[in-house]
């Protein structure tokens, strides 16, 4: 077991070197380099390189034993068959971790070759990441040792089986501007697994939610748990591939993971509290919305649109999730009607009509969170509605009941809101269905 | 009913006046102005404002009695009350249609006002969009008489009863390059409706799918009737939301539809062949895939990914949806391991590995094509692959066999290859789970 102090110290790393680093911008070492370079890491860079004087206008040395001081980190991107040696100079080195992004071991039957690097690490407790991953990016340390390069800081932890995943969840992170703590690759897992991270990501003041990706579990007790302690502190969306027959079969062939029965592992969901997502999106949304709010108090959810056909999509969810859409008291609709124009439709949801504009939802926004039957809310803003992040913005400061956007059919107005309400830590999803099913995961966080 | 000649002469509009046309920008008959303009509309334009001399640089006119000639199309976004004046005019300027995106009539109980208009309309067979809707787009004619801006020219038809469930169909559609024929939003529907449309888009050439959003159906016989006529000529895509309880009292609330059994409506997409939609996203991949590819001649499918756990959501979705993941034969698996490295899996999916290059794409894909045990080929990029779009592109062009993509976790290489593949009429997802799914709506299109 690699213990957290060693993970803090693999991730916080003051001294990082790329040993197999690249000129060759097609190179796998080369573009580890530069996104380490390009994400703004403010520690010190060794490059190590036979030939090579410097790359990327950084010195280089022919091997670690030239590095002028101890390392914190090595991240390995050599041929397999070199590992071993690269391995003994890091301990050498009195490095604290090895990401080690090169394939060839267990994962093709090599197991001896990876079982002798294993040896070298483990002799001089040595976190090892991978082997064959795609490295690791913690952004409060500015440290991007993978790609692509990604920067942008947030609450999500992602600990993903799949470098592919894990990619995909930083890449959508980045482009909402919603950003993530940690994005980290198992690859064949043989160092640092599942139960470590999640241990670790538990306590980690920058993680407010573990999105972990994994085929399958190798000491199951340990791993219910780890996941147990884990949720006890901050909500786990797991997404675990290989639910059914073929998927199963493919699952064993990527990562010779044994995926399990699915209704076991759905059963052990129930038990630990692990939200589980149905695919790569509802991965996405739930740990998206879970970074960003606390629970509502309750399932009572009230929909406010411009759009009555997203209205309806929204209602259609929520019934299909438990979720209610109850009717406001008489006295809130009576002061909804009074200010709103009559085309309005008074009800849940609460119709705004196509010509809403930001003053009306602020207008009727005022008075809908003075009920006492809503436990949430969820505005969908169905047209190009300018500054309707203001509006979620004022609102949500002065409530405490979660609020929730759907926003779509608003054109280049959308995408500016949009960015604008994820800075301002309001989640916001391009349709009501996935809006209202990301208000399900968030009904399943308990309270910290 | 409105004739299909009608129709085609509204969307062929070569005069067009908007009444009520603004210069405050805060206004729709700015916005509706502006975007006909701005989408190049080709014919001439007669704004029409009692007050101003000109608006964004036209000549206005203080009523259409004023127009020098006679008008294929007017746009109203007048006061309700003013309509029936308006109606009048137009039928004495020999009209053919007119959208009317004004609201306050039936939708908030003015019926009588409404037939008024509606009786002036019929009187003089002009076609009648709305009202009471967010307007038509026809790109052939580049004619956006709604908004946002969307100019995009594709094969997809839009028959929304939600002017906001049309405008982000259109405007995914324009971001990601795939395009548009028409949009059109239906509003009170108390001229023009879905049976028109249906039978009208069936015909168009410029339109290679019709997508289909109603709440519900006024003449259900009539509709099954059109349906299965349009559906003898292409495929229809159909998104109606008021499954639930809830949703169907939404959508009464709304449209004053009744949104009738779902089990009933279920039972005639199946007997007509109607292809439906769960949500809005899947209403959008059905409609892009239908109207980009012909349908596998069965339901073998091959994956090939960069991505093992990409594969394995795809087996997973695969095997949801009863698309078959047969193994290939041993004679191909023997060609495919001469030539590719020794860690990627020969299997169905078929891993080429994370650092898999187009090239290894390229000669995966050659030997694959030849395989007799497949009928489509879904190629998953899982990492930022250089020049992915060169290889679908060529593999498409030596092929009968559709070739679907999934592109994830490719960062800016990702964002360029799919518009690239979209510009050469491959379609490309942004999840393995939304091109399986995509798949399983393309095996249900027939053989026209």
């Amino acid at each position: 077991m690699v213990k957290p102090e060693t993970l803090h110290a693999v991730l916080n790393a003051k001294t990082v070197s790329v040993v197999g680093a690249s000129s060759n911008p097609d190179k796998t070492g080369y573009q580890v380099l530069k996104n380490i370079l390009d994400a703004g890491y403010q520690g010190r860079i060794y490059p190590i390189n036979l030939k090579a004087e410097s790359i990327l206008d950084i010195n280089c040395y022919p091997s670690l034993l030239d590095v002028p001081e101890d390392l914190d980190l090595v991240v390995i991107v050599v041929p397999a068959a070199a590992v071993p040696e690269v391995m003994q100079q890091a301990a050498d080195k009195n490095a604290r971790g090895a990401v080690i992004i090169s394939g060839g071991f267990r994962e093709i039957g090599n197991v001896e070759l990876e079982n002798e690097v294993m040896g070298i690490a483990n002799a001089h407790d040595i976190a090892v990441i991978g082997p064959n991953c795609q490295g690791i990016n913690y952004t409060p340390n500015k440290l991007c040792a993978c790609w692509p390069l990604l920067t942008k800081r947030g609450g999500m932890a992602v600990i993903a089986q799949s470098g592919t995943i894990g990619a995909t969840m930083g890449g959508w992170a980045e482009d909402e501007e919603i950003g993530f703590s940690a994005l980290l690759a198992l690859g064949n897992k043989s160092g640092v697994g599942e139960i470590e991270l999640l241990d670790y990501f538990a306590s980690d003041e920058e993680t407010k939610v573990i999105a972990l990706n994994i085929e399958g579990v190798k000491d199951g007790r340990a791993f219910i748990k780890t996941a147990k302690s884990a949720l006890s502190k901050k909500p786990v969306v797991v997404l675990k591939p290989g639910r059914t027959r073929k998927g199963a079969e493919a699952a064993q062939s990527h990562t010779k993971s044994i995926a399990g029965s699915d209704k076991v592992f759905e059963a052990v969901c129930k038990q630990t509290g692990l939200i589980r997502a149905e695919g790569i999106c509802e991965f996405y949304d739930y740990s998206k919305i879970l970074s960003m709010l606390d629970a509502p108090l309750g399932r009572r959810m009230l929909v406010i649109t411009s759009s009555g056909g997203s209205g309806i999509l929204a209602a259609d969810t929520a019934e299909d999730l438990g979720i209610e859409l109850k009717q406001l008291s008489t006295d809130i609709k009576d002061r909804l009607k009074e200010i709103l124009p009559n085309q309005c439709v008074v009800s849940n949801p609460l119709d705004l009509t196509g010509d809403a504009t930001a003053n009306r939802y602020m207008q009727a926004l005022d008075v809908a969170i003075t009920s006492e039957v809503i436990d949430c809310i969820l505005v969908i803003f169905g047209d190009p509605v300018h500054k309707a992040s203001d509006v979620v913005r004022d609102i949500s400061s002065r409530t405490d009941k979660p609020i929730v956007v759907a926003f779509l059919g608003g054109g280049d107005v959308e995408k500016e809101e949009v960015l604008l309400m994820h800075q301002a830590g309001i989640p916001a999803f391009p349709t009501p269905e996935r809006a209202v099913r990301a208000i399900g995961a968030l009904l399943k966080k308990k309270n910290y």
